[in-house]
């Protein structure tokens, strides 16, 4: 046995550096459903194929509006609207808001042609075919234009992300059911030394179980590789290679 | 379609007192093995079984000695030992580490009897059949007591613990190859709202794709529970119901 004093131990850049000079990057990829995708890496820019929304809408309960019907609207002096009918989601209204109208608008509808602007319904009073509005709102208040999220043709993600939930998201967003990614980084753990004994057998004199294969292997799988155990070696060069 | 102000929305504190109300607590278990155990809930205490390490053992390369020889050593003055052999890691050695000699030992080798300490490589010289000491040591010194990680007997693991890279090593070295974790908690998600249209569908206008099935599913994964789909409901309870 030729010991080695601890002085002599290679420093941890350094390590570092060799590992990453002799391990050669992920080519391989694959096509996974979208929700198996967490954790793993984006082999494709992802360019969005249409506007997310795909349409203005409305980002609040409450009534769409031109904006400069509202003006000076105030609870001593509400502006009146007529109410010309109700938005639900899932669907588009057909008719224009025009001048002095207003429609009945639920989050994330399509905002009716003419309008511009969402008044909250906390700043109005319903009165009979008529809506009061409370407050003066501006062109573009309480709704989101089409694109706000993600405008068409432009990329949005880039090959080398890791997808997390927001990621896994956009990808759900731009209504994708698979995505490309790199295979798992295969990492060999190789467990050395005489003392370490596998689980299941018991304990020779000096010896202790295997610990460090499986807490490596964990580490590995957190971190989006695929271990590969290569068993129990004696500590010396030969037995690995 | 009755529209209620945001002002009217549950404080998110109530919502969580409601589902903790509801939620029955987890109670089933299941065996796994332990490298897939990372994330559970452990169902069961866990209590060493063995002491961990299960012998005294050297925590670094050098020389088991009788601390008490070394008293006085210095770069100066160095105290030489005779050297009676060397003990790998695996084996045990038979002899005793009598007064004025010393044993060459590896990290994690079973500390030879008579020895109460380990001089660091670092702090000898080899000198032909004996070992010029450098530096005093103290009992103890470079050396871990048989328990020092785990006592035999107590309880290591509390069950209720999730299972870290940690935990699972604790499990590795008390030579477990399965473990009682509780069964996944399952969530279901609907999604409501009639502008939600699957993946793999035209978006009709006024709709876009669902988004939070898949980002809630997968942060229901990563927090160690198992997502159950309910698919696409209307915006209203009888069609939850």
């Amino acid at each position: 046995m030729t010991m080695k004093p601890f002085k002599e131990l290679m420093p941890r850049e350094e390590a570092v550096k060799i590992i990453l000079e002799k391990a050669k990057p992920v080519t391989r990829t694959e096509k996974v459903p979208i929700q198996d995708s967490i954790g793993r890496v984006l082999a494709v820019d992802v360019v969005a194929g249409f506007n997310v929304p795909p349409f203005d809408r409305a980002s609040m309960d409450g009534y769409a509006v031109k904006a400069k019907d509202t003006k000076g609207a105030s609870e001593a002096s509400p502006v009146k609207l007529k109410l010309i009918g109700a938005q639900h989601t899932g669907g588009v209204y057909e008719g224009t808001v025009d001048e002095g109208k207003c429609l009945e608008i639920a989050t994330g509808s399509p905002m009716p042609d003419g309008a511009d602007a969402v008044v909250m319904v906390e700043y109005t009073k319903p009165d009979g075919a008529l809506v009061s509005v409370l407050r003066q709102v501006s062109p573009m208040e309480s709704m989101a234009e089409a694109g706000a999220d993600m405008v068409k043709g432009t990329k949005v993600l880039e090959a080398g992300t890791a997808v997390t939930p927001g990621v896994l998201g956009a990808l759900a967003a731009l209504g994708y059911i698979e995505v490309d990614v790199y295979v798992k980084p295969r990492v060999a753990i190789y467990s050395s030394g005489p003392e370490i004994a596998p689980q299941g057998t018991s304990l020779k004199p000096g010896q202790i179980y295997d610990i460090n294969s499986f807490t490596l292997a964990s580490v590995i799988g957190m971190n989006g590789g695929e271990s590969v155990k290569r068993g129990i070696m004696e500590d010396n060069l030969d037995s690995i290679k």
